[in-house]
């Protein structure tokens, strides 16, 4: 195998214990996988030349709807507006979804794969949940296992239109027929348990079918208020708590006392004008956290973790040491995963790097896109044109 | 001269109140100017095909400090982590300034207009003032005139270290020998009224000097607190009041019934973690409003025009509608030009082409990179490589 070096790193992030931030490093890729991180002037095959830039494990997106058709610009203008929009809300983009074919969402979630690549993610995991009818659930879980193993069946997104009024009977074509068609091409269940969509006893339900079927779980949990969902989580061993918007001191608790990553997504609450959650307290309460950005048409359009990032660091006071691992390890630990979001020997050798010295410019430069370019899996995915020119070196 | 037809354009922004927003429209352009607004299908020597895309006015900045050298990552850092930082603040960029040859502080310059450029921003004014000497000051606004013919002499930054308890003296330079110096470079004078910086006397002595000189007149004003610098700028005509975080209703009301525009720059309230102003309130009241990046080291340190617009819709409580407006024609306004902002017969042809099918997306996406090409007087200046291959067609 071929090896490639990307060299002259000004400032290394590993987030790996025993490294931690490094000065004039190289890390050495062969095939998809990190074999060395040493000094400058490493021997490989290949060599791309950061000039001195800040090099930081890719981006882990734990938590986003990649596979949608339509978008709902009208009604988020609308909101913003302060106006009561009374159209239709999720069902646009079920309607859309239900009616677009496999090849035409697959088109469309690879061009937001590749907006997030430029933007530095290098493994999301994507949800289903726009369907709602099992043949819809089934096509969206097997795109999006096109693109990643990190796929989340979500048929209990919400309660569609045709069962209103009997949620438990949906709740029940959910844990049988859907779950058995959807489990081949995913490794998570999720339910969005919150007012409004599923109560603690159907969620419950939902996260027992999918573990008896052998899927780890996720929970949309207190987004829109305080509620059952983050103490479900913790009290059945889900990987991750997501929203987590409001927290109270028993959520906190439970959190910390549990396994259960606690996955905050600040551009929904950007996009929606909610309050932004806490993590300051939560991380002060010895809470293992994650950012994500939650991707969909309704209520987070972005794919731009340094969005996120920016925005933990301003309005949920976080460091920008803090905000940064918890958008590359704490996301790999939301997906209990320990091959990606930190670069050591044996990590994938997914990797960006940013136009600027330090991590902290994510923050300090809010709106600029900073990633120069984009390693995923040892292959340079994306390098930008004005930096490529400093980037790519004879070896 | 040979003409540009920018064709099949989804939806256009002309800012014209004749014209208004326009479908399956087509601008043609000759040389620097825009010679049609006529419907798809439009005839041209050379032809882009927007593909059905979102075209808008090219960004008119009216306030950034692109000439400085240096960074403060670690200040902005120490700020964010909610720590007193003591080391230098300014005095870092006013060294790092004084000590740049013109050559070092142009390319500093280009790099910062070429980002703003791939962000849509085709027009920038651009102010002095970390100088604060007459050789760096003069120096700074040279610089500024290779990129553009709004260069604003802003000595009257802050008073520096050497001048420290002798304000008045710092002013007498300015109006003095420093103001002879740089007026032959500058259109505008602009003074920083604010506690810590210049009091009211002091700058109505600034922009006096600067009208005596022939230069028309900006204010910094209302940043961290009201204060006398809005009321100072409508009495003295000045074109813009800059940051206008904090407005008194005596100060609505002089802005209302004034010439001068309100310029906000809700990055740098971002930035400093200050309140956004409250534009809602000055635009019912008839205020005539600006959006601009404040492109400066310390407290604003983006290109992205962009995030400005997300800001003040999410959290200023404008519409995207007048906060696109506010960041195109409302900045040509606070620089008293009726040549850019807006695209009709006779303006210059500065476009951005969006990679969206409306303005909307630009707070709809936040983060997200959606300038697919901008043309900055007829010429195409920057393509983003994924969307170039969609936009240019064989004519």
């Amino acid at each position: 195998m071929t090896t490639l070096a990307i060299d002259n790193i000004g400032l290394l992030v590993t987030n790996d214990e025993a490294l931690g931030d490094v000065r004039d490093a190289a890390i050495v890729i062969e095939g998809e996988r990190v074999v060395a991180v040493e000094r400058a002037g490493a021997q490989a095959d290949q060599r791309i030349d950061a000039g001195g830039r800040c090099v930081i494990p890719g981006f882990v997106d734990c938590h986003t709807h990649l596979v949608f058709a339509g978008d709902r610009a009208d009604e988020f203008a609308a909101r913003m507006a302060g106006r009561r929009y009374s159209a239709g809300g999720i069902r646009v983009t079920t309607d859309a979804t239900r009616a677009a074919s496999a090849d035409e969402l697959a088109a469309l979630t690879e061009g937001r794969r590749r907006e997030g690549l430029r933007a530095g993610i290098t493994h999301v995991e994507i949800k289903s949940g726009y369907g709602l009818e099992t043949g819809s659930e089934t096509r969206s879980c097997e795109v999006a296992s096109r693109f990643t193993d990190d796929v989340t069946f979500l048929g209990a997104h919400v309660v569609p239109a045709e069962y209103e009024g009997r949620a438990d009977d949906y709740v029940e074509l959910v844990c049988g027929e859907m779950l058995a068609a959807c489990a081949p091409y995913s490794k998570w269940i999720d339910v969005f348990c919150e007012e409004g969509a599923f109560d603690a006893e159907q969620s419950r339900a939902v996260l027992e079918a999918g573990a008896a079927a052998g899927l780890g779980l996720r929970v949309h949990a207190n987004q829109l208020g305080e509620g059952p969902g983050v103490q479900l989580a913790v009290e059945m061993g889900a990987a991750s708590a997501d929203h987590c918007t409001y927290l109270s001191d028993d959520d906190i608790e439970a959190l910390a006392a549990g396994d259960t990553v606690a996955t905050f997504l600040p551009a929904t609450d950007f996009s929606t004008r909610e309050q932004y959650p806490d993590a300051r307290r939560a991380i002060d309460a010895g809470v293992s956290v994650a950012l994500a950005t939650n991707t969909n048409p309704g209520s987070s359009y972005t794919t731009s973790m340094s969005f996120c990032i920016a925005l933990a660091v301003r309005d949920m006071r976080m460091t920008a040491e803090e905000a940064l691992r918890a958008a590359t390890l704490g996301g790999a630990r939301a997906l209990r995963r320990d091959d990606i979001g930190h670069l050591a020997p044996g990590a994938r050798g997914d990797v960006a790097i940013l136009d600027a010295p330090s991590y902290t410019h994510i923050v300090y430069r809010p709106g600029v896109p900073l990633i120069a370019a984009t390693i995923a899996a040892g292959e340079l995915v994306w390098a930008d044109p004005d930096g490529l020119k400093s980037l790519r070196a004879p070896s």
